[in-house]
């Protein structure tokens, strides 16, 4: 492949690892349900790597996302949002085109809507914030989330499948120890409502939890019923600071061509910039804000080498990257060659470039590709 | 238009009344070129409305930008990038398709190699670092830019226009007089580096320069032959907070659906992420890290009303975003209804959005859309 362009490698191998890692651990704990999310990689090609390791059922981030899928084959599908009850037509079209199809609501108002205009039999979940405080009912407001379960409980349209949450507070954790108590702490929560609604005569309630880190730093699931966790699929930088990964798991990389060399600055600039890569950033442990971290290619020429020492994305704007290293890595540098950048956050980096291309130069399309 | 989910908005008047304000200013300098950065909006149809204020040459931030506006009938495009010699291909393709194509370098060996490797004459610019530090010649490396400015004077190839920078650090400016003082600095920089060519038999040369606040906040441009601004086509929070523009000039909004409503937390929260409007944010006169300002739609039916007091969007995940208000603003809002966003940063929401909906109604593609 001649790279002239910011361009978004994917090492299958790696991506497959990763799947079949998180896949087994799930498996092993015997009767939990493995639902990824697939808002990561958005792509019809890498949901089929997913389907070759046994996964069936899966979670979406919007509607869109949802259609696309089921034109894939994917026949149970959560839409990991709550409801927009003006989408209510978008809702009823995709209900028919899948099997099963999932949905999340926090409000009574939402699921007596529900009740009322859903077409056809459908499953729904109360979203609970334990402390990510993004949506959801406060799971100390167990009464709120009663009134919820009770309209979704009667409602002949309904299938009430149980609690969902997401704690994206993990993202903050400042340890792994600290992941683990995130997680003792979200289902020892999630259990008490649960525990609340058949107190009062609503059973047989599953318990659905989602964020990487926490699923990628447990070694076992206990008390829940399924797992949506998605990023996993790729890992990233701001997984790799949170100790969620190692640098070896992370399977993608922007190739971006090096445009400047500034030897008396310590500096490299590529083409790539906050439309390639976002503007999302982790801070290291020197306290740098940083965008991405930097591989040369592989030596093999297949795919990039470890992540070079005291080198790192610092800048971006629009379409350009500064790179702050070494003069040894600025002697090993020419105009045009091609830097690998280890993205901060794979999520937002998938959906800016839409397409990816494997190390073996096979073009994978996504949602967001023209087509997708 | 029934939205059912995050939607761009552009207000064709005020976005005429900004190209227009920009033209004139110029226009009144008299001699000084007005080549307008495209890269904000990158929409065939927005530069249409630049054409009929009269504009006829552009400048761009990528070969596929520019090939782009090369099919929509632009014929004098400056690609505002270095030079990447792996590009050289796509670079004389992009030449024979435009009548005046310019482009930019830093060093004598991509001047060389230019010289080398052209097919066509070619307009060649030297991009000079004033104190932005991002790529270009430091202007006190007087013998560097000379190095780089022989090569082209002397190759057949290559006229060489001048001498061209981007003052960036105007965005971290902490007032208007500060950005005045940044106008003043680079001009006399550019002339110190000019004067001093000229000094060793290198006459005749162009300064252009182009960011928006410097752009937007002087009166008047001296000592300058180019002027290349683009963001002041729409503006954004970052623009508004560097008082380089008004919110009512600011011509784009996000309409996105309200999926949460958290009276006891005073949050709302939206269809609407890093997605749609990227993780870009500024800081407000409160310390508040700002991702957007939300307002209402207009009462008219048309566009939207003035932001909201005490009211942005506070924290962005892929999908959603979380606004901090207050409890009138949350009491008149109901779940599926929209909200107006107005974006830190313009550019990278085009970019991410790929399409606009005039308030008219009528659909504008970009570069992003399928088949731009």
């Amino acid at each position: 492949m001649n790279i002239t362009k910011p361009t978004l490698l994917v090492d299958k191998e790696k991506t497959i690892r990763n799947i079949r890692r998180m896949r087994t651990k799930v498996k092993q704990c015997g009767g939990i349900c493995f639902r990824p999310h697939f808002k990561t990689h958005q792509s019809a090609e890498i949901g089929e790597w997913f389907r070759q390791e046994g996964v069936k059922v899966i979670t979406v981030s919007s509607l869109d996302m949802g259609f696309y899928f089921a034109r894939h084959g994917w026949n149970n599908i959560d839409v990991a949002v709550l409801v927009n009850p003006n989408a209510i037509h978008e809702i009823n079209l995709l209900a028919k085109k899948v099997d099963q199809l999932h949905l999340l609501v926090d409000t009574p108002e939402i699921a007596r809507f529900l009740d009322q205009n859903l077409e056809k039999n459908t499953n729904l979940w109360i979203k609970i914030n334990t402390a990510y405080h993004r949506t959801g009912v406060d799971w100390q407001r167990k009464n709120d989330v009663l009134a919820v379960a009770e309209i979704l409980k009667k409602s002949p349209k309904i299938t009430f499948k149980g609690l969902l949450t997401h704690s994206g507070h993990s993202y903050h954790a400042t340890s792994k120890a600290d992941i683990v108590r995130i997680y003792h702490e979200t289902v020892r929560q999630m259990g008490e409502v649960r525990d609340f609604l058949a107190h009062e005569g609503i059973n047989g309630l599953d318990i659905s939890i989602g964020d990487t880190p926490t699923c990628s730093v447990m070694d076992t699931f206990f008390s829940v019923d399924e797992v949506r966790c998605g990023n996993f699929v790729f890992y990233d930088l701001m997984q790799l600071y949170l100790g969620a990964c190692r640098q070896e798991d992370i399977s993608i990389a922007v190739a971006c061509p090096v445009i400047g060399r500034y030897p008396g600055r310590e500096e490299l600039v590529i083409h790539g910039g906050a439309v390639h890569l976002s503007k999302d950033s982790v801070t290291d442990a020197e306290g740098n804000n940083v965008f991405g971290l930097v591989a040369f290619p592989d030596p093999s020429g297949r795919g990039w080498a470890p992540a070079l020492p005291d080198t790192y994305v610092s800048a971006l704007s629009q379409e350009h990257g500064v790179i702050k290293t070494t003069p040894d890595v600025i002697n090993r540098v020419k105009l045009g060659d091609l830097l690998m950048i280890l993205p901060a956050h794979s999520c937002l980096t998938v959906n800016l470039m839409r397409n990816l291309h494997t190390l073996e130069g096979q073009k994978l399309t996504t949602l967001q590709s023209c087509g997708g």
